[in-house]
């Protein structure tokens, strides 16, 4: 029987991650990736694949990564866990002994049963699959109009790049703003402003009824509100669930969402120290509010994956990983919006007492300078202690550092009064003016408004 | 008598700015500006004036950031300030009584008095003063061949810009390499190959003996090495001294380097409560070492006049300014150069055990997209108990929020451990990819020798 140290199953961005954190921590073990794509995309790439990147190929993650550092990689189907005997069963009836197991097994795309057409030629999910894509892309070619349902990130950024391609293109969100898991409305407003001036046709507050066909293949779209749309292609951006098939007729616990149960240091269920979860398949629980909650994000995966590789033999206790905080961006044409931490809307909704700035200037200055972009910051703080909470950014190409930057005031528990008198750098071509950092200003007016 | 709550003298990003936080804490209280120049420069975009603004026109700091919020400005010179009885006295013999006073007086540029030439015709320095910069700007428009000598960012960003603008440019520095204050030498290569490859011809290592003039205009400027080069011009970017004098003749108390003893709410000397310091002027300790230092930024210049406004008639503890971090950016080409906190060759200088990690990857991922640029991130730790004390970047366009995001790291004194598995956002447009962001990946190599 072949045996390894570290045996990870699943070789998207959380199974690479593990596998290079396992290796970092503890070199001398051997590392073994087992998944079932020859090649990988880089997920957060794959709308880009219908635009700006005209194909899947230059998507995709380097094996080089690990084979370069020593781990190695089988192409193959894991069928069963045996958790017990610390045994993998594979498709080819091989088995392989570990030592320890990650599960880093990702998610699927949602196909809503309740969602009539669902089944007919040209409807596409968005899979993190090589050849279901390039498949999908090929007979998407000639189509022209193309309804894309669902205004997450990845329908709002596969709409616009779609756009940019010259198909024709209709998003339909069901709720009142796009974007609205990871934005407040005023931010949601201004991201579906910018998706209609580039020629998308963006329809909220209407949800889908059914897609019709015609000869098996799609013909229109009917919304809630009886409208109908012709339609060449569907493509449902509906958000994904947890894979977790296998850890679940192995016999790994999962909660009420289908993902694996996990403890702060990715160790599944019963904490017992051999079988670890990390990445979408793995439970997450908000930072805040401590409930579960259900964030895809590659960034969250790997911060996951890495508290995983680390911990793998022993324990750190400032390696532990206290909920997710959700720190992610999207951009549309030149202009990027950032989200960190929790949102107005959501904050209130979870009763909590928040005071919020909001500050809008620019991103180099003096504002003459060419290639500048307007710059907005909007800080959530807790009423009573004045604990920055989360943060939301619109912008031009910075707004993804200035993102995590609010991620780590987040992550350190900063009091917007330290943030109002923090130290930061400022270049022209770079940032904001010292005097008019919209980070800055925003936390001014929240101090100036928990004065009163 | 004219009578104000808050008197500022001096108008520059320290003054505009401590004029803005003092409105913004004690809304009631009137705030009097008062300033020699009637247009006051963007202190950060003097070198762009001669290359991509084209005129100084381009970069004036709006009065109407103070007019809009009820600051009052006044044009006028303080001769003398009688601290005893609260009372400036004007050029014009006029007086104004004040509650409280806020020094904002700035930094004028070094003209060593070893340096023979310097009075010479077309030796010039680089003050905040548009007018001196206008005729400078005239005069050197039909000459052709320029040296700058003193290569810290604003010799560099100059000598860029004018070598951009269609100047022969020679910039030499004494120091083996250049921005050597701010960054490690390896970074000061890159800095000076870019600056090469533009066409600046830079000489590092090498000292300026003397320049030497013809009819009373320079003519060639000689080495130390012996070595003559022909000059049409000569721009010296030396360093500044604060400009305090004011501040001597009324009697407040100076340390060695001539800066305004301040103490960390930005009160004078002796921490009495009617007197206050901020940006250029004012005394600055290093976070680290504790040692008095001359770091002129208007970024810190601005966090000292957020504390000074803010404490004006009442001290709040978590808004005291704990030593000058030091977070910088500047720019050659389309590659940024960001630091904060200590340097690795200044951290042994100073006696610190330290560990340093350094990483290069890709500012866009997949790397495939267009418009990626290289970046590399340096940390360095203190070996003893892993605390983050500094960070270089070389990169694109983010290199300013992520120097910030460096920079807010050190603040809240994060552990690299903890650096390591924080969550952190990633984009395709924006970041590098979430299994190898460079900040993430210098934490990984530096925990890693940190286990050794």
């Amino acid at each position: 029987m072949e045996k390894t140290n570290v045996l990870i199953i699943g070789g998207g961005a959380s199974g690479l991650q593990a596998a290079i954190s396992a290796k970092a921590n503890y070199p001398d073990k051997s590392v073994l990736v087992v998944r079932q794509e020859d090649k990988v995309l880089v997920p957060c790439g794959i709308p880009y694949i219908f635009g700006s990147l005209h194909s899947s190929d230059k998507n995709i993650l380097p094996d080089k990564m690990l084979t370069d550092i020593g781990v190695d990689i089988k192409i193959a189907e894991v069928t069963q866990v045996d958790v017990k005997n610390n045994v993998c069963m594979l498709a080819n009836d091989k088995k392989i002994y570990f030592e320890k197991l990650i599960f880093a097994t990702g998610s699927i795309p949602t196909l809503p049963k309740w969602l009539k057409g669902g089944e007919l030629e040209n409807v596409f999910v968005i899979p993190k699959n090589k050849h279901y894509l390039d498949e999908m892309h090929i007979k998407l070619k000639p189509l022209k109009k193309v309804i894309t349902i669902g205004a997450g990130f990845i329908g709002v950024e596969i709409s616009d790049e779609m756009n940019k391609a010259g198909w024709d293109v209709t998003l339909v969100e069901i709720e009142p703003s796009i974007l609205n898991r990871a934005f407040d409305k005023e931010f949601g407003d201004k991201a579906e402003e910018l998706l209609t001036s580039r020629g998308v046709k963006v329809i909220t507050g209407i949800g889908v009824k059914e897609i019709v066909g015609k000869d098996g293949k799609v013909s229109k779209v009917i919304l809630t509100s009886g409208e109908e749309l012709e339609a060449d292609a569907v493509v449902l951006s509906m958000g994904y669930i947890p894979n977790t098939e296998l850890a679940e007729k192995s016999g790994i616990g999962l909660n009420k969402y289908g993902f694996i149960k996990t403890c702060e240091y990715m160790r599944v269920d019963d904490c017992s120290s051999d079988i670890f979860a990390v990445g979408d398949c793995a439970e997450k629980r908000d930072f805040l509010t401590r409930k579960l909650n259900a964030t895809m994000l590659a960034s969250t995966a790997c911060a996951e994956a890495r508290v995983a590789g680390m911990s793998l033999y022993e324990l750190s206790p400032c390696k532990a990983f206290s909920g997710t905080i959700a720190i992610y961006d999207t951009m549309i044409g030149d202009t990027a919006f950032g989200t960190a931490g929790i949102i107005e809307s959501k904050a209130k909704e979870e009763k909590f007492s928040v005071v919020v700035g909001s500050f809008t200037g620019m991103d180099k200055h003096p504002g003459t300078l060419e290639g500048m972009h307007a710059q907005t910051v909007k800080l959530i703080v807790a009423a009573d202690c004045g604990m920055i909470i989360g943060g939301e950014v619109c912008g031009g190409s910075s707004v993804g550092e200035l993102t995590n930057s609010i991620g780590f005031l987040i992550q350190s528990h900063t009091n917007i009064k330290s943030l109002l008198t923090a130290q930061i750098g400022t270049h022209p071509m770079l940032t904001g003016s010292p005097a008019a950092y919209p980070l800055i200003k925003a936390a001014e007016i929240i101090v100036k408004k928990l004065k009163k």
